[in-house]
């Protein structure tokens, strides 16, 4: 909770709650405030945080790689090659189609599967992307490497299930196997392996996500030992996240790291001492208006399940309404607010500004970030690789 | 349950089962099918349900104004009018502003606050576009009289709020008040009232709706006859949605009908019996691929929380996996789907059918409607007023 009191007590947000809070049609920066809901990014915030992650994979020897299906902005993803990135991870074919080129290589994190996605990654390796795949599974080696061009050489990394069951190899056997099957292939290179620890991410206590990160790895050691022995040493072991980083560091198996949401932060992690490069800002947060005051006790904003993400609980409120209202969804585009018995009323017209409790869904529900700079609207940049597009 | 296990034994479903169930990446059907997570849209189921609403409406003497915040498409759009559709309801000024053109008249379901909104409409009306908004409210009122063009004039609805305290004027007393404020601006007019019982759309058994809906209306009626008497008979009165639109045409308060979920449907409708012109066909799908199936009991597939609403629950299967299949969500393009215990495994590569529980974010999430038609790939339709937007 520490994170969030001091997020509360920011510069940006003193400032943008001084000039928001009351409903003045005729101030010039309320009316420069973009329309609500949406999304608002605060450049400045952002850049230190890319700033520091950058900083602290260089300082650790780790190359950072960042996953961009946090913000799905070219924007963004050139900012993180600015300061050092390697590349970015990309959770979707959609994403690594919008976003090649904005960063020097991607890394589809996700396993393929069926013709079409393989069709897409035949298409982007034409394109000249520099791309690398996951695989946990032989089944399409043979699809994918028969449906490049002539002259590719598509690296496909072994991704690792570290005990979570969601994708990955189950064992080092089948990491050693998989590795052989993809050699097997002309067109086809083994890049290394990928060990995602999705569930550590965000275990609360920074001791206790240490202690859980350290099981995990006993399996990670193994498995680099065996593809080691087998001839089959991993050039790239990529993996980690914003939760782990710094534990990640210190544990010293990862040679890539791909933390994504210490660019924007959201609740979920603004709540959890992070160590590592942390604490980081938060850069990202819903801009709501109160269109409905007719109760005692709670008023109604225009922000609902179509503006901030359900999945991880109710976004915190920083600003516009007392920091211990309780926000609730109540529809499609609405939510209500429940303000503390002694405070009082909220008018209608009321800007909030409130933090997400998980940023990337959010992000992902707008498309649109509305960027403020030294207090002032600056402009927008778009999520270019929201959602799926059209099969290309 | 009758209704999902009738849409799972639809031809659609059948068809489209024996086609994509294998990975087959030779065949031409297979590779015709787009690329997954995608949504599907039935475009024959779909018109069916556009007609079967609209033949209800005029049937029982209402005029029906569909919600677009279901489809947020000016295709859909242009069907409901070309069915008979007065005109469509919009959520959001974005929605409004995307598919104004589309359909003859627009009513703007959620009250307005702040100096953007205020623009934005004034904007729409000054674009030409026949729009009629809500207020619960007298606080905008001044500000969006002025706001208007000179030759301008507003239809204003006066929001009734039913009893579940969203949004809405909470008495007779205060409607007849709030109409009267409408009517002392020159560029206002009073356009009746707005009356929208969310809560009752989805309680599970029909009679239990109709027992709910016929509390609220004792409101509703009361209100009516509070504004008759004070000489301010309201000329419409809107609200309804799918789950009571029998009850309202029963009950006989209503003039325009604001259903929007029938053109698609859902998991959470499909459970339930709906009375009126129901049932309705399952139009709308989540396609998903299995791709990762290393565990035994469960796979994984490419549809997450950023493929499929959180909202509402789980998807159901339809298609490609038993029935009995349970899905989790387990990531942002990640769902884990536990197969019964007697069942087959399912290979990498399989392609799943579902329904949403809630297809309104759900469609939202997308953006991209996948048409099949005949059994067979048609094209895509946009749901051009997803998301918020630039504000103009």
């Amino acid at each position: 909770m520490v994170n969030l009191s001091r997020w509360r007590n920011s510069s940006f947000g003193l400032v943008l709650g001084g000039i928001a809070h009351a409903f003045d049609p005729g101030h010039p920066l309320t009316m420069a405030l973009p329309s609500t809901p949406c999304l608002v990014l605060d450049v400045d915030a952002l850049r230190r945080n890319v700033a520091r992650m950058a900083e602290f994979a260089k300082d650790r020897g780790l190359r950072l790689r960042p996953h961009a299906k946090t913000h799905k902005s070219r924007e963004v993803a050139a900012l993180q090659a600015q300061a050092g990135a390697v590349g970015i991870c990309c959770a979707t074919l959609y994403e690594a189609e919008q976003l090649a080129g904005a960063a020097p290589s991607i890394l589809l994190t996700s396993p393929i599967a069926g013709p079409q996605a393989i069709a897409r990654v035949a298409a982007l390796v034409e394109r000249g992307v520099d791309l690398a795949v996951v695989a946990d599974h032989p089944a399409f080696l043979s699809a994918l490497a028969t449906a490049l061009p002539a002259e590719g050489r598509l690296s496909v990394l072994v991704d690792i299930d570290p005990g979570m069951g969601r994708t990955g190899v189950a064992s080092p056997a089948d990491a050693v196997a998989l590795a052989r099957a993809i050699t097997a292939h002309a067109s086809l290179r083994f890049g290394g392996i990928q060990y995602y620890c999705g569930g550590e991410q965000h275990i609360p206590a920074l001791a206790a996500r240490r202690a859980a990160i350290g099981m995990r790895n006993i399996r990670l050691a193994g498995t680099i030992s065996a593809l080691t022995s087998a001839g089959l040493q991993p050039a790239v072991v990529t993996g980690g996240g914003t939760g782990t980083h710094g534990i990640d560091a210190d544990a010293g198996l990862l040679t890539e790291l791909q933390a994504g949401s210490y660019v924007f932060m959201d609740q979920d992690y603004g709540a959890c001492e992070l160590g590592g490069a942390g604490p980081f800002e938060l850069a990202l947060t819903v801009h709501a208006t109160v269109v409905s005051a007719n109760q005692a006790g709670w008023v109604t904003i225009d922000a609902g399940i179509k503006a901030i993400a359900t999945d991880s609980g109710r976004p915190a409120v920083m600003r516009g309404a007392p920091t211990d209202s309780v926000y609730g969804f109540t529809g499609d585009e609405f939510g209500r607010l429940d303000l503390p018995a002694q405070g009082a009323p909220l008018a209608v017209g009321t800007r909030i500004v409130m933090a997400a409790s998980h940023c990337d869904p959010t992000a992902n529900l707008h498309g649109i970030y509305h960027l403020m700079k030294d207090n002032a609207a600056a402009g927008i940049w778009l999520a270019e690789a929201r959602g799926y597009g059209p099969t290309p």
